[in-house]
């Protein structure tokens, strides 16, 4: 048995399960696994455990673990830190595979939470026993009858069976997307409370139930991101077996943005980074709890789009469709206009319709066979990356009336999406049945569209690069551009004055700006280390003395530092290009404008390293401030090819362990005009290790 | 009567009622009205018309308005466009007060349609008869029992009551917004689909109903703004008898802004000028369906926020208030900590909370006596202009508990909103049924409470300038600066070389700038009219010849023009300040940074002119590359207190019709040091009439 499919008889179907502190009053969190255990008819056998009591819910209590007749899979403690700290060391004892373990004050809660954590670990270690938790709700499989959970909203009956998995950091919403699913006709195949993550991480649980066939999708709700590298392992595989996988992750305030400074890292924003880091994973990234909900079945049913993507519509109601028109546009997605050929097949088809971005059938009358007609012309026109159903009253009033055309024309990969304008309950259950994508918000239906054409292809692995460690240290500028050539990046043109000392001729032509050249001084200008424009060889030697002395005034350590010559360089715009290694995701490529405003407008495009030619250029597409270079109101436009060529060999740092780089930042670039590529003309390393060329 | 009450009477609560081109077919448009009314219990009188029948629908038909025994108030014309524009004219004949008409085929459709729109005004001209729409699909008025519509969601039984007036572009929407209101227990006095607005106007409309006492609020589905007159006017006087209005209106998609061009009016773009409107109207606008739904009880209960808004948030669960929380994040409000002061009183309270941003009582318990504590606590905290209480499970598994603490805390005024994290549509019905404002999405939530603390307080009218009319003549940079000294806005030191003669000596110190002066040229530096750097009167000389030769050479008309020297001036940074007369809304007012960026960021900010000093700074705030003039990362502050007074200045134009300017753009003001004030070195004005005071 694979490690997978063990983990997943384990924690996801175990045949025994012990309920370690179940308490005998069912309206106490304790109380209730046991209840809905029983509630859901789980077949295995169930072991409470309660030192206290002979009986709970009017079953056998069991002393403790030791004392039961067989080996356990899965262990439930619900007993407060401490005593759970000790349950686990007893499952580790009794050969148990999955603790799953409710309570907090882990590592959330300071030294105490933390000493608690290490004997914990400890206790587990290398006995095979893996923690779910701490802070878990519990699991829960709805076709296996196994409600381990102190989830309230599992008391009830008749709980929605699906084939959607839900994965979340949240145990109460594993409650809320229950009812919610319910309500929307949308039914689960399991839901799993992952908790803090300890030991078990969410992309392991996942990964674990990708070969059950019950297993249709994925919903994950993030309050963060945990344990990337398991996440995208998991996304990769799932990819492979046509699984789709959507996401809600916190944290897309600007409140996080505003802690940006200058420096990549920051910059970028940890949400930012997760964006780069879904979409690379191919996984859909959506903004509303609706969407979360409705999401899968059109994930299932459409590929990611190819730089712009076309939207058609049709309605039965302007009004209704506006709304979702103007939805998809706030999130960047124009829905086009039918083509010729489609208004020659409608006409065809017996389909009178006026012209314009939405195909709108009230003139030609709701009946059924015109919706069908008007929906397979569209579909079969082939124009559409997917075509929206905006249904109005009729989806009310006459509900299989109204849903009977788009089950005629939804077969399972018919890119197709469904929008109810009123409130028409039965027709959204009679679609969602049918796996048809259907909503009941415009902005739930935009934001779904939205993600499922934006969302990208999953990349393969996470790069060398991110194996980097050791001590680090900062390059000079000098070191900078040596790593830079190595890239293939072009500099300005640049050469080194040994201890500050002009020589009579210099392989550069004036005018030249000299620079503090010295590992200890990391920010040149505040110190007075940079002297721009100058003429000729006097100035060039004046500029050489006046920097030494400034910089041993501040910096004595610096003193009698070299000092670098770089010709002057003018561009039309200027970019930041930076990489580093992020601690969750690995590395990641950043191309902004550069300057005060990026920072402001949060204006620029992230992504995993290493990224290829065409996804540089894409990049470069999302900045919105490049715009003015691509000869904006008849301006020259600049050599953003070039830039996105210097991306995608800044990128390459991810595949070059052997430069150490763990950190780099082109700041700026100098863009020429169309053909005359960009320049670097300042640069930040740190490397782990690195021997300079000179 | 007061001219308001007559047209209530007569569209809203009519003592009679004519049918025309009534079908003897209930499924057929023109078959529904007479069938709703007699559903609904219409209590007046009501008259079938149709000539080709002796009855329909079991009831006498008569064959014209000309036989009816009695004048009716109200009749709906169900015809086609042509027999509709006699029908108007048979009511005009019979004293009919109001005609509503569901043809389209009018102002929409070119040459034709506009004959017919002449030909009906012309016959309703003088006679009193009013027409509403064309394109409406009718007007219900639920206390009174009259679904005078063609709308298939008025065929159901149970329509829900209540106190919110409806008035929408889309026919469609008002059964759209019926339905969904059942679902959300959300009550209806009246609705009406205004069509095209030919006559009767949106704001006309819901004024007539402003003294209806079952009114308590409006709400606005928009698909454009028109006839904005009407609206404003209507606005205040709602706001005068504490009647909220929320609208949702179509367009905000970037697709409008790209249509931008770098001049006031276009850059401003229709929707931001909406925007601006709504907000100087008191209007709440909100992005959401469920969120325009949802609106009326919070704005019933709230103020608009003095600038930084202070939310406080109150849980019983952590996941569904962090949404909340990332959703008003987004939308620029962050929740709040209490203070220590309200920490104690949770304390005395017996509520023991952590500390954070979220009060979240999962720790505490709850217990529905732990929730009012909490609730109370924050509300009498008086910290908060607002606070969210965020439910979980309970609100499904024991509603009436789980609303029980709200309902005592929320009194009348108490600015409370509610958000159900499950599904559970009891709770939900038991706070909308008391006027509590409740939501079932994180995304309404937050729309809502942003929309209620960002909204305006209405201004009184528009301003004067409003009226300017004439022929419009543009004004050359010298008499632009002559009314910007009128208006007391600093410019750069200027003289004026006659036929481009340089005097000896000049009133201004090199060195300068040259620019042509002429009314024939509004683009100088396209022609090459503008030279920069002059150092000396020679300069000065050859420059002058240099722009008369270019000049007359590319634009005959302007040879021998003038020449306007201005000295050179440095500042910090940039603005733009533009002044027009927008067709809809009348006078308003833009400041931006100017330049590429603000048109690529669509970074501006617009208000209704006149502005006060408080409104012009807080349009400064809202324009983020201002930031960079606030002492951004050490850099020095420019003098934005200088910028709000010339955007006061600017703005005042409205109230100088004398001056007769109708457009007006500075572009850009020079930002000096923080005390040195900001000054204007280019402008650009259109007049109606102006004689320049040389």
């Amino acid at each position: 048995m694979s490690r997978d499919s063990a983990l997943h008889a384990a924690f996801f179907a175990p045949r025994s399960i012990a309920v370690v502190g179940a308490s005998d009053d069912e309206t106490k969190t304790a109380g209730r696994p046991l209840a809905y255990l029983r509630r859901a008819g789980y077949e295995g056998a169930i072991y409470p455990v309660n030192p206290r009591r002979d009986t709970v819910l009017g079953e056998k209590a069991w002393p403790s673990l030791q004392d039961l007749p067989e080996q356990v899979d899965h262990a439930f403690i619900l007993t407060g830190a401490d005593a759970a700290v000790e349950a686990v060391a007893e499952c580790a004892a009794r050969g148990v595979k999955v603790a799953t373990v409710l309570a907090n004050g882990f590592s959330e809660a300071g030294a105490v939470g933390q000493a608690r954590v290490d004997r914990m670990l400890e206790a587990a270690g290398g006995t095979g026993l893996r923690i779910l938790g701490p802070s878990s709700l519990g699991v829960v499989n709805l076709h296996g009858k196994m409600a381990l959970t102190a989830n309230a909203a599992f008391a009830e009956e008749g709980l929605p069976k699906g084939n959607i998995f839900v994965a979340s950091h949240s145990g109460s919403m594993i409650g809320a997307l229950l009812s919610r699913g319910k309500s929307l006709g949308v039914g689960f195949a399991g839901l799993v409370s992952v908790g803090n993550e300890l030991d078990l991480s969410l992309g392991e649980l996942c990964q674990a139930t990708l070969d059950d066939p019950e297993v249709g999708g994925y919903l994950l709700f993030l309050e963060s991101l945990r344990k990337a590298e398991d996440i995208r392992r998991f996304a990769s595989l799932a990819h492979q077996r046509g699984k789709p996988i959507v996401a809600l992750k916190l944290g897309r305030s600007p409140q996080a943005a505003e802690l940006a400074l200058s420096h990549t890292g920051a910059l970028a924003g940890e949400d930012a980074v997760a964006d780069a880091f879904f979409r690379d994973c191919g996984i859909a990234r959506v903004e509303t709890l609706e969407g979360l909900l409705g999401a899968l079945p059109l994930l299932a049913r459409t590929q990611p789009a190819s730089r712009q993507a076309q939207v058609g519509m049709v309605t039965t109601t302007g009004g209704g469709a506006a709304m979702v028109v103007d939805q998809l546009g706030v999130r960047g997605i124009t829905v086009e206009e039918p083509k010729q050929e489609t208004y020659d097949a409608f006409k065809a088809h017996g389909v009178e319709v006026d012209k314009g971005r939405i195909v709108d059938l009230t003139l030609a009358g709701v009946r059924p066979e015109i919706m069908k007609a008007a929906l397979s012309t569209m579909v079969e026109s082939k124009q559409f990356d997917l075509v929206v159903a905006v249904v109005g009253s009729s989806a009310r009033n006459h509900p299989e009336l109204a849903v009977k055309p788009i089950l005629e024309v939804a077969g399972r990969d018919v890119p197709l999406a469904v929008f109810l304008v009123p409130d028409a309950p039965e027709a959204l259950k009679l679609l969602a049945k049918e796996g048809i994508p259907v909503f009941r918000s415009p902005e739930a239906c935009a934001d779904v569209v939205a993600a499922a054409l934006k969302r990208g292809r999953p990349k393969p692995q996470a790069a060398a690069g991110a194996a980097l460690t050791g001590a680090v240290r900062n390059l000079d500028e000098w070191e900078a551009y040596q790593v830079l050539s190595a890239l293939g990046v072009m500099h300005a043109p640049v050469c080194r004055l040994d201890k500050g000392n002009v020589p009579e001729t210099l392989p550069i032509t004036y005018p030249v700006v000299a620079k503090v050249l010295s590992p200890h001084v990391l920010h040149k200008t505040d110190i007075g280390g940079v002297v721009l424009g100058i003429a000729d060889r006097d100035g060039l030697q004046h500029a050489a003395e006046e920097i030494g002395r400034r910089v041993t005034q501040k910096i004595p350590q610096a003193a009698g530092c070299d000092i670098l010559v770089q010709a002057m360089v003018r561009g039309l715009g200027e970019a930041l290009v930076g990489y580093r290694i992020d601690p969750e995701v690995g590395p990641i490529v950043m191309v902004a404008s550069g300057g005060v405003m990026t920072e402001i407008y949060q204006d620029r495009a992230i992504r995993l390293a290493p990224v290829d030619l065409e996804t540089a250029r894409e990049m470069i597409d999302d900045v919105r401030a490049f715009k003015a270079l691509k000869g904006f109101r008849g301006k020259p436009a600049g050599d953003l090819e070039a830039l996105a060529a210097a991306v995608v060999a800044m990128s390459s740092l991810a595949e070059r362990p052997e430069l150490g780089i763990r950190e780099a930042e082109v700041n700026p670039f100098l863009i020429l005009r169309e053909g005359d590529g960009v320049v670097a003309v300042d640069a930040l390393m740190q490397a782990s290790k690195i021997e300079p060329k000179e």
